[in-house]
């Protein structure tokens, strides 16, 4: 009897311990996927730099006299670049050659890209949507005076990037700007949301001064 | 020796489901309040609406003949009025009388309300600077020829609300824009910290065209 009962009470610490242990593995893993789904937030201006070396289809250095220290800007190109499914961008403007450089080299390696932005912006000099459309990238904009004003990118459908910033020289070298971070959450699915309407709002055969039937 | 056995058996299992009912406790909670600082998105354009029956110090309506409707502008509202011990306001443009109109109110009732934006932007027709600083608000801004292009606000230096929005009928009214609000996380006291270092940067004091010395 004594026997048979210290044996189920040693069988329930067992257990107990077992499920403690499960319970704490899954505990953290919780909070290293919450820590990586943690929002982060890049500043600009930052010093003038130059971001050639991450371009590169092969890993290489670049000898120009300009700063190639990691920045805001760099960490922002190299999360652009590392999309390996989608990169879909959704920005009033796009003068930087940086960024539209790290789009064109995502597109390169046979990455799906699209681009929406501002029928306005796209019309002033330096926009960089014409050699966007060169290179075959699909870009498709609103059609009225108000502005398509979102300056956001999904890297692979699954991290936003979205702030102040428009993507311009002026944005990242002059301007007090903020970039936010954000991964896997309800938020991303918002945004993804988002961009698809705008996608299918701004198809060409929807334009109005388009002739119909 | 089997009683104290047993004794000690039995201490162990009370001990473990204890331990494992505070931790579910904890983990319970912990939960609660992860959920409460998931961040929101806010979209626009809104059709348009009245939010006076917000701004009024008393519960009351308005009988004007526009919606009075929930949006994405009377929830962004919602949220500035809500500040009870401090508003902190970043943006580039503050030209929408409904914003301003929240942010009169923040400070009519004694919450200390600090302003910074940008110089070239606050010179225009419609920007309600001027009104601000009748009523006392102190306002600070940049002082060349780069923007100050962030369009953020901390409420209480907790929640912080930002985005693509320009404080102006035309982005809530016109654009595609957002507004994503974030609270009490690392992103929030980055956000603190760069409005204190903004608002150090800009004190008149400091302004090179005063004379010095």
């Amino acid at each position: 009897m004594f026997t048979s009962l210290l044996a189920w009470r040693g069988l329930l610490v067992v257990a107990g311990l077992s499920l403690a242990s499960e319970g704490l593995y899954y505990l953290l893993r919780y909070l290293k996927r919450r820590r990586e789904r943690r929002p982060q937030v890049l500043f600009f201006p930052v010093p003038v730099t130059c971001v050639r070396p991450l371009l590169l289809a092969r890993p290489g250095r670049c000898d120009c006299g300009l700063s190639h220290q990691e920045s805001a800007l760099s960490s922002l190109a190299r999360l652009l670049l590392s999309a390996r499914r989608s990169l879909d961008v959704c920005v009033f403007t796009i003068s930087s050659l940086e960024l539209s450089g790290s789009v064109l080299a995502v597109h390169g390696r046979g990455v799906r890209v699209r681009v929406v932005t501002d029928s306005d912006y796209m019309a002033l000099a330096g926009s960089q949507v014409g050699t966007f459309r060169k290179a075959g990238i699909e870009v498709r904009h609103d059609q009225d005076t108000n502005y398509m004003h979102h300056k956001f990118a999904l890297v692979d459908g699954s991290v936003l990037v979205t702030g102040s910033l428009n993507w311009s020289a002026q944005g990242i070298y002059g301007n007090k700007e903020n970039v936010i971070i954000i991964k896997n959450t309800d938020i991303v699915k918002a945004f993804v949301e988002e961009f698809e309407r705008l996608w299918n709002e701004y198809d060409p055969t929807k334009y109005s001064f388009s002739p119909q039937g």
